[in-house]
């Protein structure tokens, strides 16, 4: 990895690794009482790890995103999706701090998931890939972190579903957190999260290229994913932005079309996102990770102030006021739960217009946040004062 | 139409009606510059009309209701969309005022849609039907005015797309209305408004039972009607009314199934109500007037105010707070342009937690402020007092 010398604040071109561990006979146990292995982890890791193995700092990513937080891969013109907070002295310091940014399980982006070979057939998995909740994708980072021999990590940061990894990272690992950075998150998928997601859901498996998931070498089901994308996309955004972005502006044309060819640039805008994106995300992929989502529920045996008593980690939370998708009174639930445990909580809701994007679009209030946070925890750690 | 004799504030049994006008070489100028005829409109009547027919309200549905807005047809046991408000003793007063609810043109619940035969072919519309605008649905109405007679609305009200109707009868009509009730509405159809919209086309659209709109007597396109329709159920709720009726309540299932299969109440909820609405709702009616509320822009030359400034009509505009598809800004923003035209506005945002629904259950706080308005205007329009 190294620098841009265009962009000293890039960490220039980096490369996705991959980690396979699991392998039978050893295996992964899931929370359904299946088992998974192998298990192949894609990752990046950004900036370098110190000698105690103490500056580590786990990057969680969304529902559609993927190991490329930071940097440019070769020949790419975009940088990773979190670059804005990533790099030498960005909020994420590279100068500081070792980066690992995993791409989930159950992903179609390196990681082992439904679109994998499954080794005992030779074909891909479909749905008999098995049910992998958050907690089973935190159990397979953990794989991923032993095997580059960190114990604890300094920090662990998401937003969206990286932050409910997060959450599961400090409840189900206490001794291996310090810190966690959770960014337009909640604790537990509502009824309307779950019904924008069963929406999708439906539109992918009643799209008839879906063939029960076996649609892999033959037509994708790319109708079904792109209107799960297009919902997608008008939750991620806000009825301001999209008012500032689009209003009612017509597509080259002089005036309505007075059919059902798109009249409105915000038509033609879903429409384009959700091409461009069935292109490069797996459609059982889709469906597996948007169901995981909607089981998370940190308080599903009636009790979320008690799950974080083993923990001593340090908390930043961070919402958005015109995120409507986890909407801050979500994070502020979860913030009285972690003070009620007498924890460490920073807590912010940043005043923007972006919706569910702010937290990837929001970047100086955001790095303001977490410079801060992290700031004061390394003095802590590494200087024994505040 | 008879009072029931169990309910005294029922309007009974009651039947819908038609009218045919526009019959060639008489015909419809639309919008588009297109021409339609003959056009049927079906309609309801409660009450009584006054010698003078001074005492006529018309009531306008929203995007997939009916003429059927009060007392119930023979043998059901659900009356019409709005017989809360609708009936003896009710906000609007049968013994008062005799009302006219007419179905949309465009739709395909007895007025001429897309689903009609054309005469000309002898086979439905399909998409060869015209596109119809708010404007053009306002235009038919005003046809069956003429043939009741009536000169000069008391009023005329309605919510959401209702709203919409309202508002051009009273803007393209000033010397036919008094007064217009105007509840969970807005001006123009927003960018988020119109993306939502669009996913439930795009989702009809890609159905292959679709067939470019020609699959009357066959296959009903109805997965992409349905997805349509889940869409708009979710739209139509709040995070917070969805999170009180399910929140994560499973369905007759111990533990999660770590399948595809429903596991939340809320996900049985959608697929149950999109079910029976295909059923009853034509796919190309969706399209067309799904279309027409996008294309609904009382501003579209930028002007909102001066729109307003032949109406002398007295105006009820009623929002609600957790109406996240027709925001209150947005009607705060129409009262705003009918201010500052020296007009006779009253403005309410009701405190509910159902959403854009609330104009259909919230009763009673909708009754007290309907009842004061209509009672005001009446002392003041039949006994010359305040």
């Amino acid at each position: 990895m190294n620098n841009s010398p265009i962009d000293p604040h890039s960490v220039g071109i980096v490369e996705t690794q991959h980690f396979t561990c699991c392998v039978p006979p050893d295996e992964l146990h899931l929370k359904s009482g299946l088992t998974l292995g192998p298990i192949t982890i894609a990752y990046e890791t950004y900036g370098t790890l110190n000698d105690d193995k103490s500056n580590a700092i786990l990057i969680c990513h969304t529902l559609t995103s993927d190991a490329h937080a930071a940097g440019y891969h070769a020949g790419d013109k975009k940088p990773g999706w979190w670059d804005g907070m990533i790099g030498p002295g960005k909020a994420f310091d590279t100068n500081k701090y070792f980066f690992i940014s995993p791409n989930v399980l159950g992903s179609c982006k390196g990681s082992t998931g439904p679109a994998s070979i499954n080794p005992v057939t030779g074909k891909p998995y479909g749905l008999s890939f098995p049910f992998v909740t958050i907690e089973d994708m935190v159990a397979a980072q953990r794989k991923l972190l032993d095997h580059l021999g960190i114990k604890k990590l300094f920090s662990v940061a998401g937003g969206s579903m990286g932050g409910l990894q997060a959450l599961i990272w400090a409840v189900h690992y206490p001794e291996c957190v310090h810190s966690a950075v959770l960014v337009a998150t909640n604790y537990r998928h509502t009824a309307q999260q779950i019904a924008l997601h069963e929406v999708g859901r439906q539109a992918i498996m009643s799209d008839p290229d879906w063939l029960n998931g076996e649609y892999y070498g033959k037509t994708i089901p790319a109708r079904g994913l792109s209107l799960a994308r297009m919902i997608g996309h008008i939750t991620y955004m806000s009825d301001k932005s999209m008012d500032e972005k689009f209003g009612r502006k017509l597509i080259g044309k002089e005036k309505l079309g007075y059919d059902f060819s798109h009249d409105f640039e915000v038509e033609n805008y879903l429409k384009y996102r959700a091409s461009s994106f069935v292109q490069r995300f797996d459609a059982n992929s889709y469906l597996y990770i948007s169901k995981a989502l909607d089981y998370f529920d940190l308080s599903e045996d009636g009790d979320l102030v008690s799950k974080f008593k083993k923990t001593q980690a340090h908390f930043l939370v961070i919402s958005f006021t015109s995120d409507w998708l986890y909407p801050a009174y979500q994070s502020k639930d979860l913030v009285r739960a972690l003070k009620a445990n007498d924890l460490d909580v920073s807590d912010c809701e940043i005043n923007s217009s972006y919706g569910h994007d702010a937290f990837l679009t929001e970047v100086e209030s955001q790095s303001k946040l977490v410079t801060h946070f992290l700031n004061r925890l390394h003095r802590e750690k590494f200087h024994g004062h505040r």
